[in-house]
């Protein structure tokens, strides 16, 4: 069984099992809101998206530059997931809901990042499909810390026994031989966080194997993608 | 001062200088030629080019799948750069090329490889203007060899004073952190050198720092780019 690194997503080209890496932050805090109690997640394509999906009783996640808009009860921090108990969390992410978008055609998708690592390659493994890791990146460039994260995943993918195919997968294994917070704190993603005085997200979304909550896809709610525990 | 990193060339997006890496195996076989006594090196487009720029008494480089065509003197192995002392060497080369004449309007053009990074850092300092370091890929993808040794010649503009700047050179950096064989073997670039025979040229193109010579470029003849030592 193989696993690949797509550096960026590919609208369409899935099968088998597609794991989504938005690390900071998207796919990170959809494992906490999850891990925190929410009963699901819907993925809506950007904020306006996300009103318009919200029922009543429902919270409401959501960024503009690292910030909640307006009327959002949370703002995708990895560091405030509190008050979603029971509840269903309307997320709006950008990079991370169009790569999840892409992996439409998978049979299977999770959301993977740093925190979930082992436990995503796990599941992955338990299913028995090819596992095609697609990197969210940043407005249609890649991102380092997705291809980090992507290589973390796909070295416990390997040692339960997938084999690596094409150079990016490669590409990515070797990117995961350096420390998480450093990779990370490179990236544009985390200097964008800083930037806004959300700094410390960024070492949130570094900690690898914290939890064992995988999100994955159980269907459509509109445009939404609704993701469970 | 700064130091980009382009995982693939982009034809007209330069200025200062440019350092084109074709790890495996064009800019290390060239820098190996010159340092074998060779007075100047013609890159061709291809072939064909080759045969046509070629004068009376120059040597005939190139490679099919990588072999010497029918005619050709000699292979492009960085193993194999005999009798070209107080010659000129037409070689043929396909990505390298490619790389080399999108660096075009570049002020200053070097070939970078794993043997001669310190000397092409070093170079690159002196002149001191900003540098981009231009990975020549494989046939329009992103190659790991070329993005590692951009990274392990990045790492000594580094030490030289110059800055990174963008995700790219951040990534080619993290990626400089592993052992030179054990990436540049898991190129896909190796893996067809392999398949004709010509593992041993890999061992070859993943030593660093062993020599000084690095390949400037002087003028065209023709189609063909000239470099002198």
């Amino acid at each position: 069984m193989r696993f690949r690194v797509d550096p960026l997503p590919r609208p369409g080209a899935y099968g088998g099992t597609a794991i989504v890496v938005d690390v900071i932050r998207a796919t990170t805090t959809a494992g906490l809101y999850l891990r925190a109690g929410a009963k699901a997640l819907v993925l809506a394509p950007g904020v306006e998206a996300a009103r318009t999906l919200r029922r009543e009783g429902e919270i409401l996640a959501g960024e503009v530059g690292g910030l909640p808009p307006e009327g959002f009860d949370l703002g995708n921090s990895p560091r405030e997931v509190n008050g979603v108990v029971g509840k269903t969390v309307v997320m709006a992410t950008t990079n991370g809901t169009r790569a999840a978008h892409a992996a439409m055609g998978a049979r299977h998708i999770l959301l993977g990042s740093l925190q979930n690592a082992q436990a995503v390659a796990e599941r992955a493994a338990e299913i028995g499909e090819e596992v095609h890791l697609v990197c969210a990146g940043k407005e249609g460039q890649m991102a380092l810390d997705d291809l980090y994260a992507a290589g973390v995943i796909g070295k416990r993918l390997k040692a339960l026994g997938l084999s690596p195919e094409g150079e990016m997968a490669q590409l990515a294994l070797f990117l995961a031989e350096n420390p998480p917070f450093s990779v990370l704190a490179s990236s544009e993603a985390a200097k964008a966080l800083v930037r806004v005085g959300l700094g410390e997200d960024v070492a949130e979304c570094a900690r690898v194997d914290v939890h064992g909550v995988v999100p994955r896809f159980l269907g459509m709610r509109g445009e939404g993608m609704v993701f469970g525990g």
